[in-house]
């Protein structure tokens, strides 16, 4: 009997046909061959070999110190790739890359491109800034899930020498540096790297980081003092940006950059469960409440500020300069996965859902080859959300690109697509949760036995799924379908006979012992909902946003023509969902009546008094397409929230 | 006869009661002096005795290159302020600060508070930036300002000397550089002197500075080769910043910085009338359509990016970030009265009507002490129009301030204010144009002999406007009133028998043989007006702005409540105007019926999908008050876009 709830794991789910094995062809035979690309073109490859080959601009310097981070998610997307789909070529490429990763290492164990090539006597003297932790997250969570898939231990016992480094170097003892992530990341790793190896010392280290942050003296405070420096000269001016104003017991909303907090929650989430920390789950509640409640995108985007790539304050959600950093919705999807873990409720799955299919998966390009850093959620030409417009006006659109300067979020994506599987199930006891559904099949051990889970769906543009059970022997234990937020009514079957079961914290629970060939059918009743923003969200006042199931939907110029501003959807408005096999690779759009206002005759006065009757605005029939798919087709405008006229 | 149009002199009209007096008293009393100690405070005084006493910040010390044109506006005010309101004290302040200035000019002519001390082999290096031609402009009005107030030249005697020193250091002769001025200004005030002196080289120069602006070789280039650098090195990125991006007779729309545009645009259309230049007029008349039909806000605010404190595409008119400078909407209205006398039609005086009483009002407090720069149209707290948020949250509102650290705009609403006078009539030939509406009494030359004009009225409160003729003898001329654009309906009587009279080019025009005690008697009908915004303004689709007379209003939370975001007019809602004799000594104000959606019961969900009907909006009687008065009561929200139900 498994102790801990827990994820079923990439090896354990394999996905052979439907949503997620398209994203992830894709993404095996065209993102991450991209990513290659990009890392070798980049010098990212190149600079394990510790020589300078690239020149590093003066002003910019500081984004090459994270240029690990970048190798770290890539052989991490491989990992769960391989996990699932063996392939020799891309594994010696890994093993390859793997080797100069380990030829890299210091004798001491320590490990960065950077510090040792160009500049020796400033390592660990900046952990606020420099990222060295956040690198070595990313190659701990690499390390683990190359093993697990390919059984290789190289990698994790590189990484698992640089986690003693780090142990031995930071800490509350003599001679210790009571450091930590300024970038939080390494947090969740070590405890990743705790789980796999058993040792002890990752976890309580992971947990030293946690209590250690933001407590005073502040380290960061100190670091600067040894650099010469104030906490005033602190560029991001507040330690709020990376989470480090407060004890973390203290804290009760979600602030700074929002891919650090939600790395460091996750983090906090995955100490809690393995500690048994009450006050950390309930820090863990209270933030997740503010966050979810006062801060989040209906896209499952965060952070709409560019200026500190976070949060601003409750209920700011700027629509065309929404930051919402692909990676940003990447972690609080492993934050969600881990509250569930932490407190099981499918309040954290349902937003889980939320955030990779639409603000996630919406970095990424329906080729797989582009990718957007933020995701706003309207768009015009010349309004780019990374920054208000210079003055310099180009007809230009907002589109996704094949590489950053900062490149984090296109290997997230593609290590997110590549372990999907992990996100499918989680085991807790002798009860089997299923969270998203997808046609797949699991194998696990439960009640003593294997059992395998044979799931048929077509989730999510149908809403019927269903389960054959597989063992050898009838199996004592419960499965927990989850009964997603957006579902209002649904309909459960079992071997063709309708059930009543109990709901429980948001899943239905059939407990039974189980026969081979035993048959559940749940159907999800799937209409399209009109979805109302809170009306503390100004900048979505009177207006609605369309989803079906799991999905977000918005208008593009592509099917309903400009001025978008200008449409309203009527209180009466009908909709219809249909499936299009023409667009994308298929997808299911949304189809109704709207109402169009247009310019007043040829006027071309930029305002008018209204005198008399108004022209009766234009009837149209519109179309929406899910957001994640938004700007794959001829450039134009696109809103996700419409006027409701 | 006058052969040009001009308008009747800050000198030729009394404002003794009425909406200007009040102002005008509250300029002479509070704002004045508060200008005045913040010269004072901030040093500005005391640079002109040549002796540095304040650091210069390294990062910042541009800004003390244009020290000396808040001297040049304080003065200028004060001018105009003496011409109507005799002050012996104030005049005495005034003289001790012109002989300060005049201490401070170099043999050469040249005249400058920074580079003599600070700088003294960087003098004209670098015309782009450096502002010493800006600061020439801002004297140079003062002068003629003061000569004509006061008629002591000695400021004049100065500024002619630096005019001729700078006369004699740019142009196209040998010995001579080509250059212009980073930021125009220079022009109009060349031309002010121009009128005031007779001497033609000053407009000579004036139409150099327009005729050599952006052309090739460029400039700014060769200066800043000079100073090793490159133009890709100019910060702004863009020579359309500054409107040197292409001739100016090439220019097809307004660019970059939008002060700088408006000055530059009233210099032309100066240089205009006085040559004659037909192409510069289509210029002109080109320039003016593009920016008020694409680029003007509903108060007359101008300049959307803080980035650029200017333009940056057609219909791009964001509310809460809007920077909409004080100056712009100033330097709108002095572009416009010049249009007006190249072209006249009261199309050019409705938006110089808009611009004063809206965008350049709101920029001062109602108590005459605190300023702002920044004039957004719509409020939230934590919300400021300079920058986009930067993560550091408080509570508080956005409000105006006693000073800036670029404090252009503090002086410049208080010279419009004190020269308002100026504003109201022009005159052409034997037609005497009356443009703004406000209880005075002007005297003038006409069809040979001295007639005054005493205008009684409540204007902007009421429509009604009487005039009354006193001339010894009868004068045969032509008095056009002007039917401002607002006004749907109007009646007109003469010596209280209505007559009907063409409208010519918006103004209606009356010639007869006038006597002594004629009474013209116009009413202004002043419903409330809807207004609404062209299609393609996408920020303000689906909403309305309330107007009447001249006024823009907006909704305050002191009298609404806040979440403003949720009111909403229907469309059958009925106005009514009063007069409130207690709000901020007295405005009128609109109220009537809206709607205001609440949050769905306590539930803290961010985002809820609609099912069944929803609750019926709650009615509650709203007040809208003037823009130009908002935040002068209790912190808190403003919309001047409201939502149309």
């Amino acid at each position: 009997m498994i102790e801990k709830p827990a994820p079923l794991s990439v090896n354990q789910v394999s996905i052979r046909r439907g949503f997620w094995a398209e994203r992830q062809a894709v993404n095996r035979q065209r993102t991450i061959p991209a990513i290659y690309r990009q890392l070798e073109e980049t010098g990212r490859l190149k600079a394990w070999s510790l020589q300078r080959t690239h020149p590093i601009p003066k002003d910019r310097g500081t984004v090459y110190m994270f240029w690990d981070s970048d190798t770290g998610k890539w052989l991490e997307s491989v990992a769960y790739s391989l996990a699932t789909h063996p392939d020799d070529a891309l594994q010696s490429l890994a093993d390859e890359l793997i080797d100069a990763v380990a030829g890299a290492q210091q004798a001491d164990g320590y490990l960065n491109t950077y510090f040792p090539v160009l500049a020796a006597d400033a390592k660990w003297t900046n952990l606020r800034d420099w990222h060295e932790m956040y690198n070595a997250g990313h190659l701990i969570e690499a390390a683990v899930a190359y093993s697990q898939a390919t059984g290789k231990d190289k990698l994790l016992a590189v990484l698992s020498r640089f986690a003693d480094h780090i142990d031995a170097t930071f800490g509350p003892d003599d001679g210790q540096a009571r450091g930590y992530p300024g970038h939080p990341e390494l947090e969740l790793a070590l405890v990743k790297l705790y789980r796999h190896s058993g040792e002890r010392r990752y976890l309580d280290l992971a947990n030293y980081f946690i209590n250690e942050r933001g407590q005073a003296p502040h380290y960061f405070d100190i670091e600067a003092a040894e650099r010469g420096e104030k906490r005033e000269d602190f560029w991001a001016q507040t330690y709020r940006y990376c989470q480090a104003h407060a004890p973390i017991r203290e804290h009760t909303e979600a602030t700074g950059h929002a891919v650090r907090a939600c790395y460091l929650y996750a983090g906090i989430a995955d100490v809690a469960l393995e500690t048994g920390d009450a006050e950390l789950l309930d820090v863990s509640r209270r933030l997740w409440d503010d966050l979810t409640q006062h801060q989040m995108y209906v896209t499952g985007g965060l952070g709409p500020a560019h200026s500190n790539e976070g949060f601003t304050f409750a209920y700011d959600m700027p629509t065309e300069t929404a930051y919402a950093e692909t990676c940003a919705s990447i972690a609080l999807a492993f934050w969600a996965q881990r509250m569930f873990h932490l407190d099981p409720d499918s309040r954290y799955i349902d937003v889980m859902e939320r955030a990779i299919y639409n603000g996630s998966l919406a970095g990424l390009s329906h080729d797989g080859e582009t990718f957007f850093y933020a995701n706003p959620l309207a768009s015009y030409p010349r309004v780019n959300p990374y920054s208000r417009w210079s003055g310099i006006t180009t007809d230009e659109h907002y589109r996704r690109q094949p590489w950053f300067f900062c490149p984090c979020c296109p290997p997230n994506i593609s290590r997110l697509i590549a372990g999907i599987g992990e996100y499918l199930y989680s085991q807790m006891g002798d009860r089997v949760y299923a969270h998203l559904y997808q046609d797949s099949t699991a194998s696990l051990k439960v009640a003593g036995g294997a059992v395998q889970l044979e799931q048929r769906t077509d989730y999510p543009w149908r809403g019927d799924i269903d389960f054959t059970i597989r063992c050898e022997q009838p199996r004592d234990f419960e499965l927990a379908l989850r009964l997603p937020d957006w579902c209002a009514e649904y309909s459960l079957s079992l071997n063709g006979a309708a059930v009543d079961v109990d709901k429980q914290r948001g899943y239905l629970v059939l407990g039974r012992s189980w026969s081979d060939g035993d048959r559940v059918s749940l159907c999800l009743s799937m209409p399209v909902e009109r979805v109302l923003p809170h009306p503390d969200i100004r900048q979505a006042a009177g207006q609605l946003a369309l989803q079906r199931g799991p999905l977000v939907y918005c208008l593009e110029e592509a099917d309903n023509g400009g001025r978008l501003a200008n449409v309203a959807i009527p209180p009466a408005a009908e909709f219809s969902a249909s499936f299009d096999d023409d667009l994308l690779g298929g997808a299911s759009v949304i189809q109704g009546k709207a109402l169009r206002s247009e310019a007043n005759g040829d006027s071309p006065a930029l305002y008018r008094y209204q005198r008399g009757a108004e022209q009766t605005p234009a009837e149209f029939e519109f179309k929406a397409v899910p957001y994640y798919l938004w700007a794959n087709r001829e450039p134009g405008e696109m809103r996700v929230w419409m006027r409701s006229s």
